[in-house]
């Protein structure tokens, strides 16, 4: 069987140590995990931008791989941390609603909140919970520890707006969830809600509707269905983010006879 | 026996979850692969580079290693997927052309066409063909899956052209074809065709000759002999990159009788 | 038992073919070996500032680790490279110093030059003695290798200059020795130095004396003892350097009555 699988995500950059303390903690207590990194470089202490990230990610996974998510501008105050398992996945996470879009459906099947410190590092920095919490408590949960040793179930947790767009008679107004590193505008409009006829428009122009970014000349604005199921904007070979200096919150909207 | 290694190259950047999707989905398959990041800041769509990137990497892997290249500017469209065996590595790639400077000396031992699909995710996307394709095929493929069975054999792909040093007398005019991390300017200029008394310039400036950077005061312009075997113009702990405004196409001459 | 651990901190960047090159010449020699990525955005030839790192992260890791370390701006010239033994933690560096602040306290248990050529690759070159000379060694090593075959023990070495606060009544000067990512200034005054009373200032600003980023509202300048210990000047939800244009460097001042 392979070595257990644990990885990683947070926003801690790729030119500070505090990944490298992170790995070093979760390997000196289990030598034999199997360290993955997803991103380090989640904008600092963005929340959407890091939920969004994991819901295009962490679905991707084999069952029951562990994900440790450190994105956490609460570090030190009252915020706590959880051990979550939703859909197939467990997640080690603060309790900032980072992780909610995982849960829109179905609703987790397990959340914990991480109460006993006799799994953390002693002493406990007030700064860096990840290093003092999430990472010791990832090595024992990979080294089989039963997660009800944690702490108690969590009643209730914090969840993240998730915007959903607005329907109207013959037009869908959504917005852009996401700025991919290509510049591309990943809305949250379902790709199923948009007949082939529709016309797409964002920041004051039209995005030609096609099935691919190659379906046009480089340099046009097009809209696609995105890998993710959504609309997505983009310019072909170019950065449509760029282009029309749009951003996570710009809106898009569908119009047309259906 | 070591489990099977896989590695990865991309322009998505590291703070998309494009590649934590791909890995997901390798892993899913291959919950025992190996899966090794060699560089996903290959800038977008930027096969040249791409290309020189590889070429400085590849070669230095185990026989036998997989190597996933996704650097795709045209997803989506007419261009296959292939399957590569060349001087006993293993590639899965776009056919863009971004493997050949692999292939220039030996030919490639085995090109196959990524065509059937019961080896890729379903349903495909028009946008993410790393995912659906790639990474699947790569999971299969180490899992001990004959590459016979992914399609048919390709009888011609597409040739990235590689610039080649014009040769005068007592003169060869060369071209930058990679700037570093650092800012020093790899040229296409074969170190062995450098005798010692040559006069190297490049943007109107005249390059030291030395064994070694530091064989030169800090700031000194000098032309060394890369890593790579060709002629490299450098700024002794500076950029010379910035010095210089010179970038990939910046023509090298070096003069001199011999 | 696990494979043996390699770490890999260097200044290559993550978008330039050297970070593979050392990868696949170590994997050549021992297809076994599990190789970790600490850090490869070390600022290019930034010798404090991965020491700096270095300091925050090799302590994590379990005893017996081999970490690689390419900050090398003497490459090419007199410099010899390290083997080091140093609190657990087994080292191959460039006799530059860069980690020497792992060794300010317990002194290093062994120090052996690397002279053999036999365990380099070869020929070697004059600007990459990461892949030629410390890669290679890496595997030996963790193929079992005893390290006194690698040449004879050091008599001596470069030590980098560490900054000490200085010392007045009433008063303790220190100055910024790290900026992370965030932006937070990471100081070199041990935090059991600060008495809760005491007022912090840096850069004619003074810095509200807290225990957590949180006990201050959002923007607030604040100094909190760091995840390591030491005295750290931040913003919550904010970054201090750009605020304060404070750099590695700045002076941090600690005044009041003890």
């Amino acid at each position: 069987m392979a070595d257990p699988l644990i990885t990683l995500t947070t926003d801690f950059g790729y030119d500070s140590p505090y990944v490298a303390a992170v790995k070093g903690v979760l390997l000196s207590l289990n030598p034999a995990a199997r360290l993955l990194d997803l991103s380090h470089a989640i904008p600092p202490q963005d929340l959407r931008y890091a939920a969004f990230f994991l819901s295009g990610a962490v679905p991707y996974f084999p069952e029951g791989t562990l994900h440790v998510i450190v994105v956490d501008p609460g570090v030190g105050g009252e915020r706590v941390m959880l051990y979550v398992e939703v859909a197939g996945q467990r997640l080690l996470v603060p309790d900032n609603g980072v992780w909610t879009r995982l849960a829109q459906d179905p609703a987790p099947d397990r959340v914990i909140q991480l109460r006993d410190p006799s799994y953390w590092r002693s002493p406990l920095s007030r700064t860096f919970h990840g290093r003092d919490v999430l990472a010791p408590v990832a090595a024992h949960l990979s080294l089989g520890l039963d997660p009800a040793a944690l702490g108690p179930p969590a009643a209730d947790w914090v969840r993240l707006p998730i915007p959903v767009p607005r329907r109207e008679p013959n037009r869908l107004t959504g917005e852009v969830v996401f700025v991919d590193h290509f510049g591309n505008l990943v809305s949250n409009i379902p790709g199923e809600a948009v007949p082939p006829s529709a016309r797409v428009s964002i920041a004051g122009q039209e995005a030609r509707l096609v099935h691919a970014y190659s379906d046009a000349p480089p340099e046009t604005l097009v809209a696609v269905v995105s890998s993710w199921g959504t609309l997505e904007v983009a310019v072909a070979q170019g950065s449509a983010a760029e282009r029309l200096r749009a951003a996570a919150g710009t809106l898009v909207v569908v119009s047309g006879a259906w």
